[in-house]
């Protein structure tokens, strides 16, 4: 477990997609959050108090999360100079980038000296196996997106809080570094060795027997050509009960992929649901989540409405609107019913 | 590159599935093997001459070739005193296993001693970036599976040297440690990070414009539990203009997971088409090869015919028939045609 609390690092980051990580701290686990740290051409605020290392390590903090996305995942000179001021001030530091903390020997050699650590969080657990997609007890939702980044682990954290909210038992679990600093433990998917993906997941959310759910984070996008095999893998391993499909309407490409339109709702879904019954034959959709933060409150409601119509499923804006019309579905059919948007 | 001639390792194996690595090198680079090396309690032979570590060095062996399937891919204490004897009677030695040689020190001193080589064929490329699906030049032909090991290897291998036999260009691209091990070069598309599935396969068949064909070893199937992340990121990153379907008929259950049947040839092969599509709109099946050993030869041909009638595709099994239907099929569709089992 990474000790909190922490200070968040936005560094010089002017792009909010940028600061995720911090910010999904920010959002869901403000109270173990004591303050940011932005260089002066960071225009960007978490609305966190904004402290200097020292300060903030006087303050109580205990370790600096770099929860920033860095041009390919890199720990460049800035990154890890910061690092350095964050260990030489008595803090942890944990990050989730691609290049990794113990490499940079400078860290390494800095948090032996005063006996401090250096998480990384996209470390893969050790000793995967593949997965096998035998039955397994328990109820799964899994996130499903048309693109990366369109809200996955909000919804899945929202359709999270909002079951524990109506008492029933609930588990999110992280497949992707924020939802890991969130959670606190995970499986950071694109980082396991690819013959690992589904047992990554089925040891993710292994069985369990309170009649209580595992909400899966997705990842990805069947659709998306960087990604799918992640995502097929994320899909077979969570053999989900539930999916929830995630989408960020007016995107204008996939995310990275210039002139490559994003995939339709309802292919998208049907595609999931197709690909999801290799491993969960009775798999249905309970809902979808949008992204409508670029639109105003009256065409968001309008979209959500014309949406749920065309799909025959609840729709919303978990920040918006909050999910409790995905949580009704969800909880109004029995899990040997199968219902697909195919069958209505 | 890795110095042959080969000895190729047996050892107590008494599985012909588990020698598959070193059956493959003796089907195709025969010319390159000089002997197996067996214990006196493995039943199976390659039908190359028997030698020990010393006699095979002296015979000319530059490596001894671990071509064998471990439980769990691991390098047990038999394996690891079989290749330091090779090491000390002279000979490099190359494995695909999961447990690298280079991390048993025993060898690793061994090899340094006599300036010889440990190579894991297993051992991805560090530089690996992630795939983008942008079309790319050139024409190229994967294989896709009902199931693993169901002929992929050896079919993609046929089809490879047919068309080399016609005079025309037409490179095998391996993906697997047996395919590497033949071709000499490729990419253990099981071992790369999740990530950069699809992004490894563009690399391995980049761009060409010589108007010769890439054949893409294909792995796994979007049916199976374990594997379907990699079948599915292998299929999108091969970007292929044609498909051609491999299967094992009378196979119990999928291979590693008892209880589960293998899907249908119709089903799989449709469903190979629609993912395809994400970064190959145009792309079309143009054959089956069925892996009819363990049928006779009258029986082989009926289930070819019937299967041919039923998909409306060429049908053979590569070993027993050849592959000149298919590859008639492959050549005299212009690449720019549509045709696909759906639109006949």
């Amino acid at each position: 477990m990474i000790p909190g609390p922490f200070l968040l690092y936005l560094g010089h980051s002017d792009d909010p997609v940028a600061i995720k990580t911090s910010r999904g701290l920010a959002e869901f686990r403000r109270v173990d959050c004591i303050g940011e740290f932005r260089h002066d051409d960071c225009p960007l605020t978490l609305g966190l108090p904004r402290m200097g290392m020292d300060e903030a390590a006087a303050a109580g903090a205990r370790t600096l999360v770099l929860g920033i996305a860095s041009a390919g995942g890199r720990l460049g000179p800035d990154l890890v100079a910061d690092a350095a001021a964050a260990l030489e001030s008595g803090m942890n530091v944990a990050a989730g980038l691609h290049e990794r903390l113990r490499k940079e020997s400078r860290l390494v050699a800095l948090a032996a000296e005063r006996g401090l650590q250096l998480f990384d969080v996209r470390d893969p657990p050790e000793d995967l196996s593949v997965g096998k997609g035998y039955p397994r007890a328990g109820r799964r939702l899994l996130t499903v997106g048309t693109d990366c980044s369109v809200g996955k682990m909000y919804s899945t954290l929202a359709l999270t809080r909002a079951l524990q909210a109506r008492g029933v038992a609930a588990d999110f679990r992280a497949t992707g570094q924020t939802g890991i600093l969130i959670a606190g433990e995970g499986v950071p998917v694109d980082a396991v060795v690819s013959d690992f993906i589904s047992g990554a997941i089925e040891r993710l959310a292994p069985a369990r027997d309170d009649n209580g759910w595992d909400l899966i984070e997705g990842q990805g996008s069947l659709f998306h050509p960087s990604f799918a095999g992640v995502s097929l893998g994320l899909l077979h391993g969570a053999q989900p009960e539930a999916l929830v499909l995630c989408d960020e309407p007016g995107r204008a490409h996939m995310r990275g992929i210039p002139g490559r339109p994003t995939p339709g709702l309802a292919d998208t879904l049907e595609r999931n649901l197709e690909a999801a019954r290799v491993t969960s034959p009775q798999v249905r959709a309970v809902g979808i989540c949008l992204n409508t933060s670029k639109l105003d409150r009256d065409e968001a409601l309008r979209l959500c409405a014309r949406t749920e119509d065309e799909l025959g499923l609840p729709c919303t804006d978990p920040v918006a609107f909050g999910v409790e019309a995905i949580i009704d579905r969800l909880l109004c059919v029995e899990p040997s019913t199968p219902a697909t948007i195919a069958s209505r």
